[in-house]
C-alpha cells in the first residue's frame, strides 16, 4: 500500500473499511471482546460483532472467514498481553507458565471457555483446525525460550528436547481444561513441573 | 430379577426387551459398532442403531440417553478388549500404553475418531461429560497399577504420585489426538516416557 501510516490511521478512524489495517482490526477485536464478555460464547456471532463495531458483515468475513477464527484472534490478543514468564529459573518459569498463562489464565477469565470452544470447533472445521495448529506452533516456539535460557544458565543439558518439555506441560493443561479440572489441577502444578524436570523419584532403569 | 441366567439369555435371543441385561446390551453394542464401521460418526444415530439391532428406539434411549453415551460404551468395549500392558518394567509398560492403548490405538482404528467425537460432545453436553469423566477415572485408576508394580519392583520410590504420572502420559496423548498429530507423536513415545521417568538430562535446581 502506498498510503502513509497517518493516512491509514485517519481512514480507519472514520470508518471500518474493507482493507485489513491495524487500527480497524483492533476495533473489530474490541467489539468481539465486548460481545464475548456480554453475551458469552452462545451469543457470539459475526453478526453481533458487526453490529457492535458498526462494520459490515462482509468486511469482517473477508478478514475472519468464521467466528472461530475471530475468537482465536481475541484469545491471542489476551494471551499476548500476558507476555512470557521470565523468573530467572526454569522451574519458576514452568510454574509461572502453568499458573498464569495456562491453567490459571483459563480458570480466572472467559478465556478458558473461549479456548475450549476453539478446540471443539477445530475438531470439525478444517479452517479452524489450521488456525489453531498455527497458533499452537507459534506459542510453543516462543515458549521454548524457557528451555533455551535454562540451557544457557546450565540448568539443563544442551541436548534436552525443549519442544517436548513444552509439549508435555501444555498437554497437561489442555487435558485438565477439557476434563473440567482446572481448580484441582492448580494444586498439581509443582508436581508436574518437578516431574518434567526431575522425573520419578528413585527411578532405576 | 428372579429369572435365571438361562431365561434371560433366552429372552434376549428372542427380542431385545426393555430390561438392560448383558446379552441384549451386547447386541445393541454390536449393532452400534457395525453402524460406526459402516457409516462413520456422521451416520451414527440411535435411530440407525435401533434399525440395525431390530430394537425399539425407546429401549435404546432408556439405557443410553444419547448417542455419545452409546459411542462411549462401544469405545470402552474396544479398549477393554486390549487389557492393560504388563511388560515387566515401568518403562516398557508406559511405552506400550502410549503405543498400543493410546496413540497407536487411536491412530490405527476408528477409535481415534470416535474418542475425539466423545471429547467434543463432553464439552457441550453435561451427561456426556459426566460419563467421560467417570470413564477417565476408571481407566486411570486401573492404569495406575503400572506405577504400583514399579514400586513393588523397586523401580521407583514408594512416594511417587502414580496418578500424576499416568495423567501426564494420558494428557500428552489427548493433546496429540486433538491437534491431529498422532503420526508424529508415535516418534516421541520414548522421549515422553523417559521424560516422565528421568526428567530433563542434567537438571540442576
Amino acid at each position: 500500500m502506498n498510503t502513509t501510516t497517518e493516512d491509514t490511521d485517519d481512514r480507519a478512524r472514520r470508518s471500518i473499511g474493507a482493507r485489513r489495517n491495524p487500527a480497524s482490526q483492533e476495533a473489530i477485536l474490541d467489539a468481539a471482546e465486548a460481545v464475548l464478555e456480554e453475551s458469552g460464547i452462545g451469543g457470539f456471532s459475526i453478526e453481533a460483532v458487526a453490529r457492535r463495531a458498526r462494520a459490515g458483515k462482509p468486511t469482517i468475513y473477508r478478514w475472519w472467514p468464521n467466528r472461530t477464527l475471530l475468537m482465536l484472534d481475541v484469545y491471542r490478543r489476551f494471551k499476548n498481553a500476558r507476555g512470557f514468564p521470565d523468573t530467572g529459573s526454569v522451574r519458576g518459569d514452568l510454574i509461572a507458565l502453568l499458573q498464569n498463562h495456562l491453567l490459571g489464565f483459563w480458570k480466572d477469565s472467559l478465556c478458558g471457555t473461549v479456548y475450549r470452544a476453539i478446540i471443539v470447533e477445530a475438531q470439525n472445521d478444517p479452517d479452524a483446525a489450521k488456525a489453531l495448529y498455527a497458533y499452537q506452533e507459534e506459542r510453543k516456539k516462543a515458549t521454548e525460550v524457557i528451555i533455551e535460557r535454562a540451557k544457557a544458565r546450565g540448568e539443563v543439558a544442551k541436548d534436552v528436547d525443549g519442544r517436548l518439555i513444552i509439549d508435555m506441560v501444555v498437554s497437561f493443561a489442555w487435558h485438565q481444561l477439557l476434563i473440567n479440572r482446572l481448580d484441582e489441577a492448580m494444586g498439581s502444578i509443582e508436581g508436574v513441573v518437578d516431574g518434567v524436570l526431575m522425573g520419578c523419584a528413585g527411578y532405576k532403569r
